[in-house]
């Protein structure tokens, strides 16, 4: 069935660093009409690296929209215009100090497709070379290495609930990469 | 190491139906002050079932932010102070007509807490007995039950994206629910 949804009226409510926000009416599949609430975001990527003795590097950084601590697989914004696998190289070296040649496609997700258009590619990084750490100024944040029953436990026990990582480490399982 | 963020100022700048948005700004660990867009979020639920003959159904739906249809989990958000265990249930029978007396849970994850403070929490379900279907007025969708491998097939090729399916679906295997 044809459920495509037609824009009928959209208007930029808000316009920021990172988020635009939409307020749409759009058509339904009924001729009817109903309201969209749309968040507009640049995407992101993830990378999850295999260091040489097999573990597993995780970014433990204070998010301030859950007010919490998350563990994370390195991750960041993509700019604009910017190839997903640049990025990834680029903030595996920024979090981590660690620098790969090559990185392989985990496909991507869509973390909230109800809301928001954001969408993240994931990657998985063996092979690695020192390179140099330089966070993003606003950015603080520790690295610590698990082995991958570690990280797996700590998935299991939502210890680990971002998101990426959560899908990141299973497709990665799933694919058998480790 | 403590990361937290201090709220210096917090303004609301958008209240919606669904989600509100705030600009504040807050104290970094090195005193220094940074700018944070925050999108306050309801939260919801997802609901990985299995039927008798074994297939997990799936519901392909339209997503107007990212213009593109998802296969997902049956899901809904959090109706304020609802219990994610009660929306769990309510939400797998209003979408595709299954009850369920029990549902087991995979833990919650957050879709991007990066700017988001949505949770979505993630259960499995079995032993369901037949109900009756009946979705949200604005909601048009389909419903079709695959096989485990087919879902795991549709994971690691990209078709499922959605990213509670991809958690939820893999927990299972990691947890060894099907």
């Amino acid at each position: 069935m044809n459920y495509e949804e037609k824009t009928l009226t959209s208007e930029k409510v808000f316009e920021g660093k990172i988020i635009d926000l939409r307020i749409e009416t759009v058509e339904l599949p009924d001729g009817k009409t109903a309201y969209r609430e749309l968040v507009d975001h640049p995407g992101g990527v993830g990378v999850l690296a295999v260091l040489p003795d097999g573990r597993i590097p995780l970014v433990r950084q204070y998010r301030k929209p859950i007010e919490d601590y998350t563990w994370e697989i390195p991750a960041g914004k993509l700019d604009k215009g910017e190839e997903p696998i640049v990025c990834g190289k680029r903030e595996l070296e920024e979090e981590t100090g660690y620098k790969v040649e090559e990185l392989i496609s985990l496909g991507y997700i869509y973390p909230s497709p109800g809301f928001v258009n954001e969408v993240t590619h994931m990657f998985f990084a063996k092979d690695l070379s020192q390179g140099e750490v330089h966070p993003d100024e606003d950015e603080f944040l520790d690295v610590k290495s698990f082995t991958v029953d570690e990280v797996r436990n700590m998935i299991l026990s939502n210890e680990i609930n971002d998101a990426k990582t959560v899908a990141a480490f299973l497709k990665c399982e799933a694919m058998k990469l480790f």
